[in-house]
């Protein structure tokens, strides 16, 4: 863990985010820490009742709790509705992304046409196309290559190896890991009798503002329209967005997930790690969907939709599952059982 | 959306790939686009009935249509039995794959042995092994790793930042999208008691003619003989192809799926995206397999394949799934009742 | 298939690995193949009794064997309990790995406070950050980017274009294979009532010795504390796995493999392919998860796991899914008929 670059006093951090403080305002603080690991300048945070024991053992010099749990620790504490939206404010404030090196490193092959503003750092091995543009305070790592007529916004931050495919358009404060594949061509065929014939692929991917982007996901450019991916979307790492996606305002997707071509999904959506989505479907705003799910129809209203076939002990499972293959066998022997209970029954009655 | 380089009259157009002209010869047209962007200059086409109210409302120029909907709009249009492969040709003559810039780049490293045809093209901070040959009117772009006696054929494109192991064979007209990693070693483990010990994989990957990868794919290396993808399959993004498999070909697999070890996938297959197909099987020719399927033995006739557990409200999902376990029980009970009812009804029939 | 650099005599090497010689010692081997492809000068193994007609044609020099199976071929053979694992360590010398040319190449941008032991190798176009160090016989192929404060040990090789972020720490005799991204920024994020607030990474990962990374696999760095991959584990390609994760030491995970933040999978696990593992989770030592499975939960004992829908033709599928969605229902009727019919029991007994 590296420690922050300054140290706040409690009575500082209370006055900027809030909260009711309990214990010596005077106190430095130079870093969060979990329970466990914290230590001497150190602030953690409780909101999980299940770790307890750790707040009761942490040397943290203060904690972060919601009121409920106020009286469960007598170290420093700043009580607060809700300990980790807090947390996560005063962690940004103590670790700063760290500042651009404005300039270009003398080994990239930047583009004449290009233009890259005198505050943007682009790294080492970087290949910028023609009619590129990129933006104030944004900083290209190493190792990406940019298409022609890539358009990137400022205070962005593409690390290392990234690789954005011609005309595609990002926007302010995005962040793309590394691997990240933006633009590359959507899975467009068309069969012809002996052979697949290759569509091109002619849209673009637009990436809105305040979007994040994991390592190695993929977001392929359009058949004819635009990808878009609106913003405040968070992707985590390896998912991978068909073309022609349209991902709705401040939803959150988390790792391995897969969508398939032509898919809208709606805003303030939730979509759990390596859940499947069908193509051409639409998903509607503040849909949940679990982990692992598979949606191969369109949702059309809020809630939570899962798909998972329970876990058990293999042997369990192989005794189960062959009955899987048979329900429409059961139900019917159900059927025939309620006919001929029915009969009997009409029989025994009378 | 990019304007296409040309212009066409559509009377050329219906000249050079047939079908019924209905409307004016002398139109111009500069691009494909949907029904709902098109404008001026642009040719759509019409083959879902549920955007009958796009073709209503489109502004294209002119429109692609079957012999059934030829009356649906009175706009210029082309008949044709099947307007989306009609399209998929038009478009890729509007949109031919740009044009290759011959020559090495001043920053790509290349082995003094390897070979590079004079009318390739080779990328900035491009790394070629020794040994390697690149074949006429091949582009491998910025960034690219080929290793020790890579071969690479002609009129191929290997987007930025692709690896090609040592030893692996490329064919002609092969696109390999970026990210893609071609040639790692394969999971290749021997268990030693008390840890793994490494195989060598010693084979290599043959990639044959008109094959196209998509980003972020990985296809191993064979751990004795060769990985075979054969020509004209097409695999989307992020797909992972375990050592010794083999892909027949004109075999289609969408995203996110995973292939194990030594398996031989047919010719003509489509694979839907995030199917997991388990190792050491065999998948007959023709063999469609539904998105999200896992496929944990061999399937050796032609035929569609599914194993998705249905999707609903977590709440309806968590009432039945708790059964799942007890499907087994259930059965029994059934055919307890059979037992006791035939019991019953041979007492009451006496 | 490579050739290997040296010739064996049969006599030297069961000497060196063991086993019953039944042939001529003086017969010299060159290479491992299949019992399909091997020729003059290779030996190959017969473990899997379903390959015997391979063992009947086979045209290798000598064959490894198990006793139980010994005179099922009269070629030279070695007579071993295990032989695949003796196969695989006669493999391992017959095809060392390629010595290490140490020195750095001229393209590379080395920081001058980063520390590269002079037996180590740095390829082209390679980026090392600021007091990076890499450690003695080292290989850092073409395209790599590591970043600041980065260490890697000994004996180590990392493919191309792989990427290392800051601070991340990496063993002895580590493989990285091309396109694996380590310490990228973990998924955490707070909801803040409009939108997502990020929350800064500051663990690392800390990748122990002996630990094979496949490619494009990724692996986060820790939100507070570090993300650990134990000693001897052994990843394919395409895993993801989330911050805080401790992966246990000789684990073995097959790729696509998706496994969420703060799960904690114990030592000697297997893990098949495409399986997916949820947050916050223990997973014990010795737990096999079959491909595709999905872990909604912790595992606290030993044994293997399964939660697969079994496939089937397509309209077998449709016909018995539906049935699933309305289990409670079924179960509901079936209790009524159990009641149903020990009151008309009951009744007729009387």
């Amino acid at each position: 863990m590296r420690e922050g670059q300054q140290a706040l006093r409690l009575g500082d951090i209370v006055e900027r985010f809030g909260g009711q403080l309990l214990g010596d305002p005077e106190l430095l603080i130079t870093q969060v820490a979990t329970l466990e690991s914290a230590g001497s300048g150190h602030i953690s945070f409780f909101a999980n009742p299940r770790y307890r024991r750790q707040l009761e053992q942490t040397r943290a010099d203060a904690v972060i709790v919601s009121p409920e749990v106020a009286d469960a620790t007598q170290r420093a504490r700043i009580v607060c509705k809700d300990p980790y939206a807090y947390f996560a404010q005063l962690s940004s404030l103590l670790n700063p992304m760290p500042a651009v090196a404005a300039g270009i490193h003398p080994s990239a092959a930047v583009d004449p046409s290009a233009r890259v503003d005198h505050s943007a750092a682009i790294g080492a091995f970087v290949s910028i196309g023609a009619r590129a543009e990129i933006g104030p305070a944004t900083s290209i790592e190493a190792g990406c290559v940019l298409g022609e007529g890539v358009r990137v916004g400022r205070n962005c931050r593409l690390h290392a190896n990234v690789v954005v495919y011609h005309d595609c358009s990002i926007g302010d404060r995005v962040i793309l890991h590394s691997g990240a594949v933006i633009g590359a061509d959507g899975f467009g065929l068309a069969w012809e009798g002996t052979r697949w014939n290759k569509i091109p692929q002619i849209g673009r991917v637009v990436i809105e503002n305040d979007v994040e982007v994991g390592a190695n996901t993929t977001i392929d450019r359009g058949a004819l329209d635009d990808t878009v991916i609106e913003e405040g979307v968070k992707l985590d790492n390896q998912i991978q967005i068909g073309h022609n996606c349209r991902i709705g305002a401040h939803t959150a997707i988390a790792g391995c997930v897969g969508i398939a071509g032509s898919t809208h999904i709606g805003r303030y959506c939730r979509i759990g790690g390596s859940a499947m989505i069908g193509g051409h479907l639409h998903i509607a705003d503040k849909v949940e969907i679990s982990g692992a799910t598979a949606v191969p129809k369109s949702i059309l209203k809020p809630g939570t939709y899962t798909s998972l076939f329970p876990i058990s002990q293999h042997q369990d499972w192989l005794r189960n599952a062959s009955y899987i293959r048979h329900l429409d066998a059961l139900a019917g022997r159900l059927r025939e059982l309620e006919a001929r209970l029915a009969a009997l029954q009409g029989t025994s009655n009378e």
